[in-house]
């Protein structure tokens, strides 16, 4: 048996110093451990995604030639698997191959190319890469034979996909043709609710299927609003688990001492998700939702040159979520939580703050609102009478300040003290229907939450509490409160206005989103499904379609705050990220 | 000779209804001329860009051929070609086809499926459709043959691009072996800097190489930042014009009425830009500039239901052109220009701020921020003192505090006054290197010049004055005055900072954006290439390498930026508008 080392590492995109590095200090570890092969991610020396830079910026792929050419000198006694950006050198081409080259013994002796490229979804493939219309050719190692396959090649067992592929090429079937052992996988996969399990159901069945032993060696890292969980393993000819590398986190296994050492996967992550319907329990993707967050901020804040974070804490779930997250993320000395009272915040709230904060041990500051926003106030009521033109009868002006000039505060916090970031606390509830505020509570560094909606944030909040030693970190009173901006006052009831209130039940809410982003549902779908909330509650026809309308007309004004969106970690199914999906602020969705 | 109608029309993508209402008014006008064909652009039915709103809007493809059905019967005693988006129904397949029906007598006769799918800059065709692997046939009209090209086909001409052609079929070559008499180009291209050159050259090539008719018909509209300028022409088989219609406007022009009308392109706009070096001559692009914003502000501002804009006048040059640009594409009634001084505002600017708004005869307000600023300044210090972290020993916490009070003043006064949107004056010499506050200057609800460079700035202020019957509206002061924020003092010389003392000269600045958008220069190849700006200023090794340095890191650190920017028009060759260029914000450049 060849000892093989699975080198799951973390890339920036374009960075072939840092990047190069990387695989330098795994090689010569890997010689140090006497390992016969080793193995990189998918692109591993450009780094992953680079989008478009090395158009403008050509010098890095010569680099990156240069640094292959190098790592290939180093492979004296191994053999090394390097993803990297092949250039076609070809007019009539796309620019590069999704490459991965053979290195050994100080020659490159083979380069496997990617065949089947994704363009859907985050995965822009063909903007920068030409198929290669032939698998690669299998290689030797001391008599075992191996073959690669990169990330996608991977994705197309016509019986598995029972004719939902969308090639016409299984790399797979063709590469076993040429009878390898084993097959190896180079892939930068990213982390999304329910992706676990196909994979791994998908690297079993094939395992078994060709009785052959796979490898599959992902990327541990983040960039562009993506996770990249890592979670490297192998499978025996059975199609069973015999080793696995950590999840989110960069590791470093060799097969001789860590077979048989499989790391546990975030709780839940593996299990089968329901996705033919919506339904409430988040909880086998709790734990993976969390991980996958503080993976995200403490690569997104290190990889920017940050260390610490400074939030309005409300006293409202978001927040307090944000809070607890930066806190575990960054260390809770580098959290600063600032509460801004206006004169409609409630004492609860106030109170809510400030014992979260206490909680969590983070840093805490009040800054009361009320002595900033008056005089902003009186000259902007002075200017609003001199502009002779429509005024709204309602407005949302007042409630918007006190949004920004809050987010003005964190900003400028963030501005004066180093290394410090302003975070958005926007859920994704709310940002899909537009229900934050430009330069309010929507602006910021980063926005831990975008993607996690409000009926999963509660759920969350719950999970995070049951883990903790400490009893009701999130206090009870701020998991039991009806969500609301508290930036109004309602006349009749002389309470704050809760958002459900403004918008529509968040149960209700978060099931259409479902429904819209994984069946893509129109209104009449949605008028004839029967909702969760309607199996709980009494809800008539008109009060059903004003909230289905609601939902359409809020979301197709909301596309603009989408554009706009501070970079996140996409964690859902699908997303509104722009990364992933693409809808044109002018365009009409019903 | 048959009687053809090229229908140049602006479209909504995903607004089936208005899409087909707009296609169906055109053919009942066609046939009351006795039309024989009608020809629409590219995708005219779905709209063009659509992005992925289909995948989660479903309807909208049933929608669109339920409409595309209706047409066809409307067909009778004209020919009709309709782009549309064709579903594939294939799940090995793409989505779509981006096809053009053939509607004739109520039938659909056939089908022209585009084979050349641009995927780069802010084409992103295969992320949704296939590709077709022949040409159409040819149809006919009275005894005339027909052959139909959708776009991008027609952009292989392997003699006129000399090799460097990406794709190895010319569905031009392909189609003419069928013989047709007129070759119809349906489109949707957006207008760039030096494009109608590029097209006009190579249309012209094709009809006089085949001695072929040439219809080419684009759609005018604006979408998600770019413009479609419309343009649509006729070649006869010597490779004249013998028909245009208008530029940035929709059109409806009949051949046997309208031949031998040329409706004049913005001045320059025909003619060749010289790509291989950069220049400040902008001349034969200042008109096409112009009139391009004044199309994307109008339809921007029109499609998402605005009519009117506020914005802050600071007595610089930005501001005071996006003015000029905003009154004469809204009315200058409809633009409300906010003067914002504070305590180191220079009285200078104060009145250029005033005599510019009255100049223009927009509505002008002074709300000085001093009174504003001040309480926050107050509480903001003290809230530093209680946060025990590393300070900045120089910050620029009170420049950003400035830029952001004002934008939260604009913000207000559009909040409470019916359709009116604030707006983002930065440019985008300012945006490359991320000198423009978030949530202040380059917030907004559209941002008119962010893909104007500076020095294109000043020769557009020239060019503006110029083209007024009335005497320098935008005052010779700000067209003279060197650019600067405002936002503080030099301690030395007692004087506002000017913006180039703290990045570099602006000529040099837009002279590195040219070769790296262009080029892609790096480093060294800036730093031996001899810029304009030596030519006439001594330079030193140091100085010129510092320079180019600050730019790498200014412009990696503005990438978050770049993400968030607003809405905006592309007008230059290259741009950093995300709908083309996409940076990840972890990534490195140099």
């Amino acid at each position: 048996m060849n000892k093989i080392v699975l080198a799951q590492i973390d890339t920036i995109a374009g960075n072939i110093n840092h990047n190069s590095q990387k695989i330098i200090d795994c090689i010569i570890k890997a010689k140090q451990n006497n390992a016969d092969l080793i193995i990189f991610p998918e692109l591993a020396l450009m780094g992953y995604p680079f989008g478009d830079i090395f158009i403008r910026h050509k010098s890095i792929i010569t680099k990156q030639l240069q640094a292959l050419e190098y790592i290939t000198s180093l492979s004296d006694g191994i053999t090394a698997l390097v993803g990297f950006a092949e250039p076609t050198w070809d007019a009539n081409k796309k620019p590069f191959y999704n490459s991965v080259a053979v290195a050994q013994n100080g020659k490159i002796i083979n380069i496997a190319r990617k065949r089947l490229l994704p363009n859907y979804s985050e995965f822009n493939d063909y903007r920068y890469f030409e198929p290669a219309d032939k698998s690669c050719e299998i290689f030797e190692i001391n008599g075992e034979k191996y073959g690669i396959l990169v990330c996608e090649d991977s994705f197309n067992d016509k019986s598995f996909f029972k004719g939902n592929s969308i090639y016409n090429i299984d790399p797979v079937a063709e590469l076993m043709k040429q009878k390898p052992d084993t097959l190896i996988n180079c892939s930068c996969s990213p982390s999304r609710c329910a992706k676990e399990y196909l994979k791994n159901s998908l690297f079993s069945t094939i395992a078994k299927k060709y009785s052959v032993n796979y490898i599959y060696v992902n990327q541990a890292g983040y960039a562009d609003n993506l996770c990249f969980d890592g979670s490297s393993r192998i499978y025996d000819k059975n199609g069973n688990i015999t080793l696995r590398a950590k999840t989110f986190e960069e590791d470093f296994v060799i097969t001789s001492d860590n077979t048989g050492k499989i790391n546990p996967l975030p709780t839940g992550m593996d299990k089968k998700i329901n996705l033919n319907n919506f339904n409430t329990d988040y909880s086998t993707d709790l734990d993976r939702t969390y991980k996958s967050i503080l993976f995200g901020i403490k690569e997104y804040f290190c990889k920017n040159g940050f260390t610490k974070a400074v939030l309005g804490l409300s006293g409202g779930l978001d927040s307090s979520i944000c809070a607890l997250l930066l806190a575990d993320a960054l260390g809770k000395e580098n959290v600063w939580g600032i509460s801004m009272p206006s004169r409609i915040t409630s004492c609860q709230s106030k109170d809510d703050a400030k014992i979260l904060a206490d909680n969590l041990g983070i840093n805490f500051l009040e800054i009361p609102l009320a002595e900033t926003i008056d005089p902003l106030k009186s000259v902007l009521n002075s200017a609003f009478d001199k502009i002779k033109t429509d005024k709204y009868s309602k407005s949302t002006t007042i409630e918007n300040l006190q949004a920004r000039l809050r987010a003005t505060i964190l900003w400028s916090i963030s501005n004066e003290h180093k290394q410090m970031l302003p975070i958005a606390t926007s859920d994704k509830s709310e940002a899909y229907i537009g229900y934050a505020t430009v330069n309010g509570d929507m602006s910021g560094g980063f926005a831990p939450i975008a993607d996690v909606t409000k009926t999963k944030l509660f759920a969350l909040g719950h999970f995070l509490n049951k883990i903790r030693p400490q009893k009701d970190v999130i206090p009870q009173s701020i998991l039991e409160k009806p969500p609301g901006a508290e930036l109004k006052i309602n006349p009749k009831t002389g309470k704050t206005v809760c958002a459900e209130e403004e918008n529509m039940p968040y149960e209700f809410l978060d099931e259409i989103i479902w429904f819209v982003e994984n069946k893509g549902f129109g209104f009449d779908d949605l008028f004839n499904h029967k909702f969760l909330y309607e199996k709980k509650h009494a809800l008539s026809d008109e009060e059903k379609t004003e909230w289905i309308n609601k939902f359409f007309r809020k979301s197709q004004f909301a596309v603009y705050k989408w554009h706009i969106l501070p970079p996140s970690v996409v964690v859902d199914i699908h997303s509104i990220n722009s990364v992933e999906y693409r809808q044109p602020i002018i365009s009409c969705i019903n």
